[in-house]
């Protein structure tokens, strides 16, 4: 039963790409993730996902076009749509998606964290 | 397939505690609303509720405490809490809850919007 601010979470963060939990509610969880450079092409087959970008740039590359977004801009990546998230300069956002969502879909990488943290 | 800027979003909006989706995942609506001056205490006995602060101050008064916040701020009121939003100067604020949930639970005030619409 406390508040969250975005900024003090966000700076309890130190690795790109390994988005962190910071509420749950109607069995989704929000998280929070930094990110730099290119993460690998997923999707998720039964999970629709919401990125909103807290500070920087961020580009939803899909199959057939590119969303980019910039501070308070939002994008639903629905599911079974692949996508691959990219960054070139240091993004910061906000996730919203099912509990049981999988980091990288059914794709495993070296970028792939299997159980997520709170923070 | 569009991204969605919350700033053009709400330079829509012309009316205080009158939420409006902006967009649809998982079962849930994502709003966004204005407001100014005291909402109606309420609960939602099902659905928990989210609320993102975006400009201004927002006072969450629950029973027992009040729960302040600012831009970059976020409070998940639990399913079954009452709770009455108020705000002393105009604020700006993304919502996250089903979509089944209505406007002031239970209650029936003159601020009840039965329809929210997209925008």
């Amino acid at each position: 039963m406390d508040k969250i601010t975005l900024e003090d979470k966000l700076s309890l963060i130190h690795e790109f790409w390994t988005p962190k939990i910071i509420a749950e509610l109607n069995g989704q969880y929000v998280k929070i993730a930094e990110a730099k450079g290119e993460m690998v092409w997923h999707s998720h087959q039964n999970e629709d996902e919401l990125f909103l970008v807290i500070r920087g740039q961020l580009t939803i590359e899909l199959r057939d076009t590119d969303i980019t977004l910039n501070e308070g801009e939002i994008f639903v990546v629905p599911r079974g749509v692949e996508h691959r998230p990219v960054a070139p300069e240091e993004v910061h956002m906000m996730l919203l998606e099912p509990k049981e969502t999988k980091h990288t879909g059914d794709v495993k990488s070296s970028l792939t964290v299997e159980e997520l943290e709170w923070i």
